[in-house]
């Protein structure tokens, strides 16, 4: 009997990828990559397995033995642990080989090249989110000021030439200087950096990546983007229309309101 | 009387300038731009004014009163500070007029404009600190391995990638993952962000500008960039060579030496 393997990280998404696919009545084996994955997910998968990304082998395994034929990938896994955990810098060896590259993309590509190899088809994130995808123009209330129409503008380039790179997808900016630019500490890191530089008014923007693998790592914000931008008075949150996951659209736009922060899709 | 004004940030090269300058005649007019500016430049200099960098158009106007009509400008200003200060950032609108550009490079050009409008010719910093140059090789005893050889390479490109955006001239690598990119929180915090994220043995890489004006903001490093790696493990420093400034550089060799650090021209 065949199936879908939700290979789950941290965050909503996993679950809301998990509401959809049973919606259109898949049977779900997922599998959790750390302990704090959300745990509702087993209220829609038919098994739920726990196995850290320290063992990418063991999760192609468990799915091929399942009979999965295909897989989705949602949710974060902290690429900071690729350094501070010696075992998943070892599972990354081992997927990676002789390739020297350490980037997200490159790791991501060979995981998913193993599980296909397994033939296990990857499909992508927006099959299941359709309606989670921001829009273009104001996705809040709040209309943004001159300044921070420029400053938007502005973070979307530089933001874009970073991604460009495989560096990080979020900047921080405000009167077109850059406050903050996100590498490996992540996107509420950079945030708190920028925003506390920046003083009341800074702007964050995050875009895809110019080649979006909308298979795994597709830009996501919400409320807990909009509590951090908040805690340092950040007010304008510019994100890439047609390539950003909005988790729970209707929440996040309501508290946007009550902050007074912009969300524009550009 | 002509003399040489000297527009004095924190750090050592305003002293190492001084030194220079008054070994080659020449009559000093420091302009100290914070009060922990080094207080030996009054050894060097006929007189030393204390003006902020919210008054650009006073240190214009001392200088000019003074009769200098040449001036070299060197040591840091705190960025950060253009937004914690009112004032710093009203001197900055001063000096902008319409231009709504507030990077580095574009804020000191118009800065220098006004002075050689006051008819000062601003001098390149290396004309001072000829012996302090970074040349290209190993420039401490410890030889970078295989693993560091890479890293060095990787973060040059990802360094000069930053760098020509006008974002920041410092990166943080290791295992070909960036760990850190310098926007405008300063060297320091990101060797310390990078350097914690990628545990021991990262690799630290400052470069120029692609269009480096050498009036203005050239890289330096000193014993400090040594001290804020090693208290994060870092192992390779990286500098361009014929582009950085290195101050004290037997210092810095040695202390890299005691360290186990490794410094490398490119």
């Amino acid at each position: 009997m065949s199936g879908l393997g939700l290979i789950a990280g941290e965050g909503e998404l996993p679950l809301l990828v998990a509401r959809s696919a049973a919606d259109a009545g898949l049977r779900i084996i997922a599998v959790a990559l750390s302990p704090s994955v959300t745990p509702g997910l087993s209220a829609f998968a038919d098994r739920v397995y726990r196995i850290g990304p320290d063992r990418p082998e063991d999760i192609v395994g468990v799915l091929s033995s399942e009979g999965v034929d295909q897989a989705v990938m949602a949710g974060k896994v902290w690429k900071e642990r690729m350094f501070e955990d010696g075992a998943i810098r070892a599972g990354v060896d081992l997927c990676m080989g002789d390739n020297p590259a350490r980037n997200d993309d490159a790791i991501l590509r060979a995981f998913v090249e193993r599980l296909e190899g397994a033939g296990i088809n990857v499909r992508e994130q927006t099959e299941f989110l359709g309606q989670a995808i921001a829009r273009t123009g104001l996705l809040a209330s709040r209309e943004p000021d001159a300044r921070e129409w420029g400053d938007i503008l502005f973070g979307f380039q530089v933001a874009k030439y970073i991604a460009g790179a495989d560096i990080g997808q979020t900047v921080v900016v405000k009167n077109r200087v850059v406050l903050a630019v996100e590498a490996l500490e992540g996107t509420d890191a950079a945030i708190l950096r920028g925003g506390r530089l920046g003083r009341e008014g800074a702007v964050v923007v995050k875009v895809s990546k110019p080649a979006q693998d909308m298979r795994f790592d597709v830009p996501t914000i919400g409320k807990e983007t909009l509590r951090t931008m908040h805690s340092v008075g950040a007010t304008v949150l510019g994100v890439e229309a047609g390539k950003t996951f909005i988790v729970d659209i209707d929440g996040v736009s309501r508290l946007a309101d009550q902050m007074g922060i912009s969300i524009v899709g550009l």
